[in-house]
């Protein structure tokens, strides 16, 4: 048989990975799973892809708020506009969750869903991150999506549970990760429903919050659009917690996993070891770390444990 | 080749039905539409299953508050309680959203979701439909199961979206439907992450309402679930209009049905020709009737077009 894995490093993450999926689909087994049954959540910014120096949806948000600047002569006064068009990155740090929502209103409301798609995807299409000066849709982790598609071989279905906008990973999930819309959780502003000039019906997006998808979010939106809990979880940081928690709850073999950034030369450093107790994007804290350890689940380290980082490394 | 749907009649609506899986799953059709698309919703209430002479969860809501009255004394003296307990269906008509939203709020909260599903099939096992004597789950339209069924082994994801509650549906739907509890999108409350007294991760029920999932929550909610339009949609009540408008909205080959309750020996009748403008289950107005009419929407008469009602008819 081939290596499922091959982007992984031989060591106890793989192997966790590896005894999850057999036990719990090899029908002998004590563990074995229904199909039906087979649900794995991963989260995505730090998880699926690179999250440093900042969320790619905040790059997303800065650039369409400039566009939208000269309408807004207010905004060069007024806070957080005024930092957020300077692209003040230590300004951010000290933005409160009522200055991000109104960051978001702006830049992420007031248009129907299909002209955010629109939006999101033109801006994709020309958008480079920072170091690597690639496409953000390129800068996914190799050895996750081997996780994603060694799980569906198996029969799980792999949702993508994100704090990031639904409707922003919706534009490019089923491209990058073969993950259709409807298996896309994550924050969401409501819709309201209106009829065109023609008559024809049309879901709007006012600025107004209705999922909140991190921390304890994040189980209770699985719950909403799933029902129970998943069978495998993989996140990276403090706002996976709770969805990692809800996984091993729901008892028998699951799988509970967390990508430790510990690779500065091929990614980034921000976990624990980094002697860093938080970082706005992504804190994998010494307590989670702990917890991680005390509670059985799986550590991925990116220096130790992934062979390759991108898929565009040779 | 067998035929799909032996249940139906020859005619318009069997016709439309079929044409259209045709239309939509043959390689060589230019309405030819890839499997990952091909979505369909089903409002539950008056189309999937019996809605009157009330609705199957309001008679649990019932049922649980009569349960629950000994601890709430002044629940005799004070309305809509008072009302509720003594089964006063004409009381039940003048109800507000608030009324109706107090006594959700008394039956349907305040426990765990664990606790909630135990609940509601502890009901299911006992309770029956007042004019069949049988168990509310047997009342289900045979017609409609192979609908399901039909689109099912044509690559159809077939999604129930209701105006009643999704935990409560979610507690028989795989069982009576062969919907698994990712595919059922209702009306919601919140749910709250908390640790219980051996520190495991639990979500409770608190008295509040996230989703209305009826009338433009029908299309706001399919696009937070799924990303997109329905391919074929199903309802039978005003409820369902803007599913149905949403639907026919995203372009190309769709299918929007409507079933009419017109059979007062075998069912019910309480659609237009009836005479009735209004029901508080599940209103079939004229100006629906027109609308389905003017729009090209299929309209399927239980008189005429369903051979069998029920799965336990012969």
């Amino acid at each position: 048989m081939a290596d499922p894995l091959p982007s992984w490093n031989d060591g106890a993450a793989k192997s966790a990975i590896v005894a999850f999926v057999k036990a719990t689909t090899d029908p002998a087994s004590k563990d074995f799973v229904r199909q039906e049954d087979r649900i794995a959540t991963f989260d995505q910014d730090g998880t699926l892809w690179v999250e440093h120096p900042m969320y790619a949806q905040l790059a997303f948000a800065l650039s369409r708020l400039a566009e939208l600047a000269p309408q807004h002569p207010e905004w060069t006064t007024t806070e957080p506009f005024k930092s957020a068009l300077a692209g003040d990155l230590a300004a951010f740090a000290r933005f409160t969750m009522a200055d991000l929502e109104q960051l978001v209103a702006a830049s992420h409301a007031g248009m129907s869903t299909g002209d955010f798609l629109g939006i999101v995807r033109a801006w994709l299409a020309k958008a480079t991150h920072p170091r690597w000066k690639r496409p953000y849709t390129e800068l996914v982790y190799q050895p996750m999506l081997e996780v994603m598609q060694f799980l569906r071989a198996n029969g799980f279905k792999t949702y993508i549970v994100t704090g990031g906008g639904q409707a922003f990973v919706r534009a490019y999930a089923e491209h990058v990760y073969g993950t259709p819309p409807e298996l896309v959780i994550g924050s969401s502003l409501e819709t309201q429903f209106e009829y065109d000039d023609d008559g024809k019906a049309v879901l709007m997006r006012p600025p107004k919050l209705l999922l909140y998808n991190d921390l304890a979010g994040k189980p209770q939106d699985i719950y909403l659009f799933l029902g129970r809990e998943p069978r495998a979880a993989f996140g990276n940081s403090t706002g996976d917690q709770q969805m990692l928690e809800y996984t091993q709850a729901g008892g028998g073999t699951r799988l509970m996993t967390l990508v430790l950034h510990d690779d500065p030369e091929r990614e980034y450093s921000y976990g624990p070891e980094a002697g860093q107790t938080d970082s706005k994007f992504g804190a994998f804290t010494p307590a989670l770390y702990d917890q991680a350890v005390s509670k059985g689940w799986n550590v991925a380290s990116i220096k130790r444990d992934w062979k390759r980082v991108f898929p565009f490394e040779s």
